[in-house]
């Protein structure tokens, strides 16, 4: 539709996640017609990311250098493992500030519609990181959808042979939420989890 | 929150119009896990963008040369223009296969509240263009909003003192859209502009 390079812009944003044709055209001229926004620095990014960040040897994060800064600070209690899907939740967990221990990030969860087994998944590594025994207890933070549970679970039953406390992030309803607007599943799990005062 | 390039990314999609600090997330990680997305094509298109794309010396749409393909083509009738705000407008008038005369991209809308004038559009070089006595008919083609109708109104005005055909774009309902759910002004336009059978 557009003059060569400009369609070509809108096609490659168009193939970034949750960008639609119209937002991808929107933001090509943005760029077009801001002369204040820096798109040098925005190309450069792009590349840099790409060569520059990689992967926790460790614990799977996303880190500039081969062990990531988490895994490296000494401050953080070493017994502890919280075992997530995504580097995303790493990041999301950080922004709580509650929690003082390490991650391990598994690169996904366990769904057998979209062909992902345990095998593909960074358990393994998990198993040999706590071959030494220090770490006392694993929480296992995996989201709470069908996928999440059904890794929780597994993971769950391979750790009872060792000698480590295992734990999940608890379900209910969320903060700030109205009881009425809670779906059945979740005011179920708010029930059954309840704590008394 | 994470470590200093990949957030360094995440902040600078984050300025991109319509997306907010989550998709510049997601953006960045698909970036990062997918080795499949090729990063250095991106990054290169923004760049040249920005170096190779301009705009049209004569109707100001988005050109890579000083004249744009449209006013380049002598098979486009040259006695009609359509006057519209954005560049964007172009190519949505240009999906529709409809019009085959040429553009004139204002750059805008007058708006006292965003402070715009009619200075700060390409109007001096609408009248420019008129001047030779080429153009039989101007087709006002801003946006049926506030801002546009009064970008349509001044002009309208200003161009009755030439020898020139003025239309505006028909307003009512949408093609396939359902009456019951139309706004009153609309509905309202829908009447005013009926046509006989």
């Amino acid at each position: 539709m557009y003059d060569g390079i400009v369609q070509e812009l809108i096609d490659e944003l168009g193939r970034l996640p949750g960008i639609g044709p119209k937002s991808a055209q929107r933001i090509a001229f943005h760029i077009l017609q801001t002369p204040t926004f820096d798109v040098s620095r925005l190309s450069e990014l792009l590349r840099e990311v790409r060569e520059r960040v990689s992967f926790c040897e460790i614990c799977g994060n996303v880190s500039e250098s081969e062990i990531c800064s988490i895994c490296r600070d000494p401050r953080r209690n070493a017994e502890l493992i919280c075992v997530v899907e995504d580097a995303k939740d790493v990041a999301a967990i950080e922004r709580t500030r509650e929690f003082r221990g390490r991650y391990h990030v598994l690169g996904g969860a366990i769904s057998p519609i979209a062909g992902i087994g345990p095998d593909d998944l960074r358990i393994q590594q998990l198993m040999t990181r706590l071959a030494d025994g220090t770490v006392q207890e694993v929480i296992l933070a995996t989201n709470p959808n069908l996928e999440g549970e059904a890794t929780a679970a597994y993971l769950s039953r391979l750790l009872t042979t060792l000698d480590i406390a295992v734990s999940r992030l608890a379900s209910g309803l969320p903060v700030g939420g109205d009881l009425e607007y809670a779906d059945e599943v979740t005011l179920g799990r708010a029930f059954e989890g309840r704590r008394r005062l």
